[in-house]
């Protein structure tokens, strides 16, 4: 498997893809990993897509652009339309279950869950979506221990607001069922 | 004048220069520019040093790294030395002025003001010491207007913080005499 894995985190601004792609980078680094984590701005962001990159390795990192993702977020229509067409192969896609799901993609390697709606009504603030993301995709991928990320979480939130947050990373949690993420596991190479 | 601005946002993890980073980005995305916004961890990262990257240009941004800074902020005596090392001809080093402004700087080139007192003390919490960063950065560069800067801090802060962030932001402002300002106005070319 490779050394290199490439993920994005995407949908209208406000959502906080933002920060779910930087408190997956400092879980990295708590990890011992090398990451990078950006945001590029074209004429897209006008329209209201936002999107973020984490790249994280176990080596230095040359080339700090996503070009093929092996891991996407998306929480809007148009995010997922427009972020399916450029992943790498085996590509694993989380997204919002409200949203429809292309054709063409390989209904295997799809993880659609209740994001929005368990931020909205479980943890009961729908602010919390990208934290909810954040949990469920580090237990279907499994990239960080629970401590790692909780405290890459921590490093980036206001004080204050460490128990709805860690009420958030659980309710993401719960959306795997831990037998359906075997499949989706990455180990870093 | 270049076409292609460099910042760098320098501190300790906690005082959210990421989050200064990404609002002088959206800033520039709302001005309608191209921007790339940026954290690489290394292993310096472990050391407790927080560095954030902000790439501004009228035309598209080929290459995402920042090399030789434009502007850096320092909010912490080990980033300021760290990153004073790589600055490009006529880098605008603003530093808080609890910190010690090292020989080699060119003193007509560096802001020295009290940030993060200003941020304690002033608008009463100190956490806001990256929005009051943010309100003295632009009041020195003046690369975005008051109302572009407002609505990007807007789309970054939670729902709610409107009122001590906009404190925070006209705080940052009067810091900067406009006077003074006139050498650090940068146009974009």
């Amino acid at each position: 498997m490779s050394n290199r894995y490439e993920m994005r985190f995407a949908g209208s601004g406000g959502q906080g893809v933002i920060l779910a792609s930087v408190i997956m980078a400092e879980a990295a680094v708590i990890a011992g990993l090398n990451t990078v984590q950006s945001q590029a701005y074209g004429p897209e962001a006008r329209g209201g897509v936002s999107k973020a990159e984490t790249v994280v390795s176990r080596e230095k990192i040359w080339y700090s652009k996503v070009t093929a993702p092996n891991f996407l977020l998306a929480l809007t229509q148009a995010s997922l339309n427009t972020y399916t067409k450029t992943l790498a192969e085996g590509a694993v896609v989380m997204m919002d279950d409200s949203l429809d799901c292309p054709d063409y993609l390989d209904r295997s390697r799809v993880i659609s869950i209740p994001i929005l709606r368990t931020a909205k009504e479980k943890v009961g603030k729908a602010f919390t979506a990208n934290i909810v993301a954040v949990g469920a995709i580090n237990a279907a991928l499994q990239l960080f221990t629970d401590e790692e990320l909780m405290e890459a979480v921590k490093r980036h939130i206001p004080a204050g607001t460490e128990e709805i947050n860690k009420t958030a990373l659980a309710a993401g949690k719960e959306l795997i069922d831990p037998a359906a993420a075997a499949a989706f596991v990455h180990r870093l190479g």
